[in-house]
């Protein structure tokens, strides 16, 4: 069996201290600002990064326990695949964001788009270099419960 | 010290088995295709999937051996910090992919836009909902090099 270990390069430090507190479901945006704070030790790798609008952020759902295969999001009423939803509780406890990078000041980087709890432990940062045309986009059940919503 | 733990939900199938083979650099595309093999106990995690036109693909680096905060990528000649970068020596040394789902039969996800090696094990698929609109991104020092190049 193959195992891999992931170690926090730093953590968000925001006003959310629940996830009831960040908006959910069908229409939530993600404008809360707050921070990412790189670990010492890891700050040398920001260099350069403040010349990117935005940014993946792959971060650990610290506080979700177990997984679901099949999962019924707060955006439908119905069951869908976890691979095919955000659900926290996934086999791998991942999370990706994609957010704005508004300034960077030494080990902190300034983001808006939070969606994490103040204190998640972040595993990567990666720029985010293009996009795919939103005519292309299909979005499955999402796009059914937005119909019928 | 947190330290976190994934294991593999599937791996990738496909005609590349070596790093060398995929295309990079400036103006690099990836239309390569290829699979996604789920493994047997993670395949009720798909249900709906196929409605969805994009996935993110989050994988290791498997053959990737420790790190570098400074690299030089090779889409440029000067040194950028690694989280300004898709080095694959990272402190976690995840990939993340936006690929198109061409299909799916039971298990297997047909991909287009392959960069991984064939065996390459794969830790979570997401659904791709929304794109950052083309004229607000804002790509530092690649950028720059494209205009050198």
């Amino acid at each position: 069996m193959n195992v891999f270990q992931v170690t926090p390069i730093g953590f968000i430090r925001c006003a959310y201290t629940d996830r009831s507190q960040i908006p959910k479901g069908l229409g939530a945006e993600h404008h809360a600002e707050g921070f990412l704070e790189i670990l010492p030790e890891f700050k040398e790798g920001l260099k350069d990064i403040e010349g990117f609008s935005h940014l993946f952020i792959l971060w650990i759902f610290h506080q979700a326990e177990g997984y679901d295969l099949i999962a019924t999001p707060p955006t439908d009423n119905l069951p869908h695949g976890v691979f095919a939803t955000r659900s926290p509780q996934r086999p791998n406890p991942v999370g990706l964001t994609v957010v704005e990078l508004l300034s960077r000041e030494d080990n902190l980087l300034h983001l808006r788009g939070i969606d994490m709890i103040d204190g998640t432990p972040v595993i990567d940062v990666k720029p985010y270099l293009s996009s795919i045309p939103p005519e292309r986009i299909k979005r499955g059940w999402l796009a059914e419960a937005e119909k019928r919503s």
